[in-house]
């Protein structure tokens, strides 16, 4: 038995999230498949993603292990699970062996997320299938400002959706910082963990601080109240990339 | 009657290309059942393209004209087409009043291609819907060797696709470089018209060059020979975005 690590990308579009669900298309449930397949195993691989991510989220990098009989070389092994990948939405782009030890979850040290946004008045529909869109530009300051102020270790519990079995609400933020790119807007967030819909309940209050529906002082008291109502609206998936899965070996 | 310039902004990855066909779903058509409908015209309202993207080609501003009795205000107007235009993946994001001698086409001073590359080996579902993938870096230095031999004054029938009605195969081109940026390799080629198939089939006899399979001289050779079989295979129409069209007027 071999341990494999493997990064994938995927559109989430036309996912239901990674989880995998009875009926409908995961990534876990695609990933799950082809692994089996690939194997040339006819029980279920389980597929451990790094995480989970909602409908329509998409990922330039998840990260996943399982394990396998198959005595496939790393380069080998990528290629046939691709080989047996449906649908061009989803792609292995990395393959390693890991010791049986190894977790995706568990050894996860820093993840980054990052959240899209373009500045239109109009629909666009080359930039909207990976960014929610915006009337106007946000004051960008005030963005920052917000930003700044999630660094360091807070417990989240005010961008916590219900639904989530964790019981702690702290984690650890290293960066968080808005970009702007022309008529895109691009906010990075890296942390040690993120509580459920956690992202998108901060870039939804952020906004409201940048666009002057509040302001930084009411984001701050939102943060510290760890009260979900006292937090602003979760924003659309389809802006959100699980943009990169750090553990503690470089691979 | 009041004639009006749009721009418009399409993924091209489920249109039939630019032009009307009947049975199936083109931008041209969907835009005059749009602009009919926001007129509140029975009859068809003719929209005359700048120029026709083929199917699956992107545009980030194509231009187009019409005339029409209705009496709406530029925005208002711009936001009927909208509200009538069926799909996510087309939008109306410019509308000015023109002349009634101002024509889409005939007026066209510039127009810019862009065409998009991923370098990956594996599968990149969050940028093959507008890039096509090639396994390896080509040599950006022979790139932009070839790139630089067209500019000025051409015939590009070595260049020119069967199928075309247009007697003449001369055109000049006012800039054409590549650039690349990560994984990603972009050619941008500024012109004052292209020929049927041009810059598709600019690009794969230049990536012919750029992976060693012919050199700078063989691209020049078939430049100069304006002879179709001299020049190499048509790239994919995914990479290929109309970038902007240019008229006499500032907009």
């Amino acid at each position: 038995m071999q341990r494999r690590l493997v990064k994938i990308e995927y559109d989430g579009t036309d996912f239901f999230g990674w989880q995998l669900q009875p009926g409908v298309r995961t990534v876990q449930g695609e990933m799950e498949k082809a692994v089996a397949r690939a194997s040339g195993s006819t029980d279920r691989v389980v597929v451990h993603g790094a995480g989970r991510t909602d409908s329509g989220v998409h990922a330039l990098s998840q990260m996943a292990h399982f394990d396998s009989d198959a005595t496939h070389s790393p380069s080998t092994f990528l290629n046939a699970v691709n080989y047996w990948l449906s649908g061009h939405d989803v792609s292995v782009i990395g393959l390693w062996e890991v010791p049986a030890g190894f977790h995706a979850r568990f050894d996860v040290v820093k993840k980054t997320y990052r959240y899209s946004i373009i500045i239109s008045e109009m629909k666009r529909p080359l930039y909207e299938r990976y960014c929610t869109r915006l009337r106007e530009m946000p004051n960008i300051d005030v963005l920052n400002t917000c930003a700044q102020k999630i660094r360091g270790k807070h417990d989240f519990a005010a961008f916590t959706s219900a639904g989530s079995k964790v019981t702690s609400t702290t984690r650890h933020i290293f960066e968080s910082k808005w970009v702007s790119e022309g008529d895109l807007l691009h906010y990075y967030v890296e942390g040690n963990g993120f509580t459920y819909n956690m992202v998108r309940s901060l870039v939804g209050t952020m906004l409201e601080a940048g666009s002057g529906k509040r302001n930084v002082e009411d984001f701050h008291n939102a943060l510290e109240s760890r009260n979900r109502p006292d937090a602003g609206p979760t924003a659309p998936a389809r802006g959100l990339t699980l943009y990169e899965v750090k553990y503690p070996v470089q691979l």
